[in-house]
Parts: C-alpha cells; sequence; structure tokens
C-alpha cells in the first residue's frame, strides 16, 4: 500500500481556508482518485501542552493501491485538481508518496 | 480520533536505521500505549519520478482515542521510549499531533 500526502505548513501571513480543504478540495481529489484510494483522511494540527508550536497546519493522506493509476489520474484531472488549490490557500505544501511498510491494529 | 506523528526529515550525515524503527521501536512504542492506539503505521518515503526529493526519511502515525490517555502513557514509559531513540537515529524529528477531522473509505 501507498500514501500520498499534502501537508501545509504554518507559514506568517499564509491563507489557508481549512473547511474549504477538508470539505471540498480533498473528496473533490478523492473521487478523481477512483477504487485506486482505498481511504482518506484531513488531518488538523493543533498545539499541545508542553510541545512546540505546529509546523504545520493541516494535511491529508490518501492511501493507494497503485502508483501507476495514480499517476494516470493526476494526468487526467490535474486541470480540475491544482486549479482549485488557489480556492483554499496561497502557501506552498510539501508533497510526499511514501510507501506503508509496518501497520497494524489494536 | 487524533493522530500523533514523528517524521524524520533527510539530513545531510544524519543515521537512521529504518528497520529498527519500523520494526522494534515503533512496536515497543506502541505497546505501551495500549488500547488507547488503535492503529499505527510506519511509511517509507519514496522519491516519485518527476517529483522533488522526499523532505521525509519516514515517518510513523498512531491513531489514539485520548490525548490524555496519550500524555500519561508517555510519563509512565517516556524513559523506555526515548532511550531507545539513539539506538536507530541522531536526527531531530517533527513531532505532531492532530486531530482526523475527515475520512472516508472507498
Amino acid at each position: 500500500m501507498f500514501c500520498a500526502s499534502v501537508a501545509y505548513p504554518v507559514q506568517e501571513g499564509g491563507r489557508f481556508d481549512f473547511e474549504y480543504f477538508s470539505t471540498h478540495h480533498i473528496p473533490m481529489f478523492v473521487r478523481f482518485l477512483g477504487n485506486n484510494c482505498v481511504r482518506y483522511e484531513v488531518h488538523k494540527y493543533l498545539a499541545s501542552p508542553g510541545a512546540p508550536a505546529p509546523t504545520y497546519l493541516g494535511a491529508a493522506y490518501m492511501w493507494l493501491q497503485s502508483g501507476e493509476a495514480f499517476g494516470a489520474a493526476l494526468a487526467q484531472h490535474g486541470d480540475a485538481i491544482y486549479g482549485d488549490i488557489p480556492r483554499f490557500t496561497d502557501i506552498e505544501p510539501v508533497r510526499q508518496w511514501s510507501e506503508v511498510v509496518e501497520a497494524g491494529d489494536n
């Protein structure tokens, strides 16, 4: 299993509409991914007592079965996905692609 | 649902034993968390064609029901958890605490 993630760093003067990101942008992105995307989550980073201030505002994680199918979906729907970004942010995100190498449920 | 994560950035000259991190350190951490931890995953970040180099080497995500119980487990087992870190890395990680605000299965 793979995981594509996008994380938006805390940025002085940066604009970020978390509501739009979590309820419109990411669900639209996930629809374009079809069955290749088995699960998604949107995380809102919180300050915790005694810990350093959060590095990121929020992030989305999409669990995917195939990197090739993910690339094909981006090629096909990239205009709609990337064109939607200015509607909620002007912050440059950190985009990552990972393999889930270890996992367990309790 | 909350998610505690720890991510190790790519660092010139940094030492990181991914095998130890994924098969010893994180599973030990998760055992200390008990039933409060409903799931965990270890991600290995990969280069992808045409994308910028990964920012992080690897990360672990732990999904938790209670922040209070997480804090109590850290207070009780912190010595064992933090004392284990030099066995696999000398890189300072980014630790984050988030709330899962949106999620879906396909």
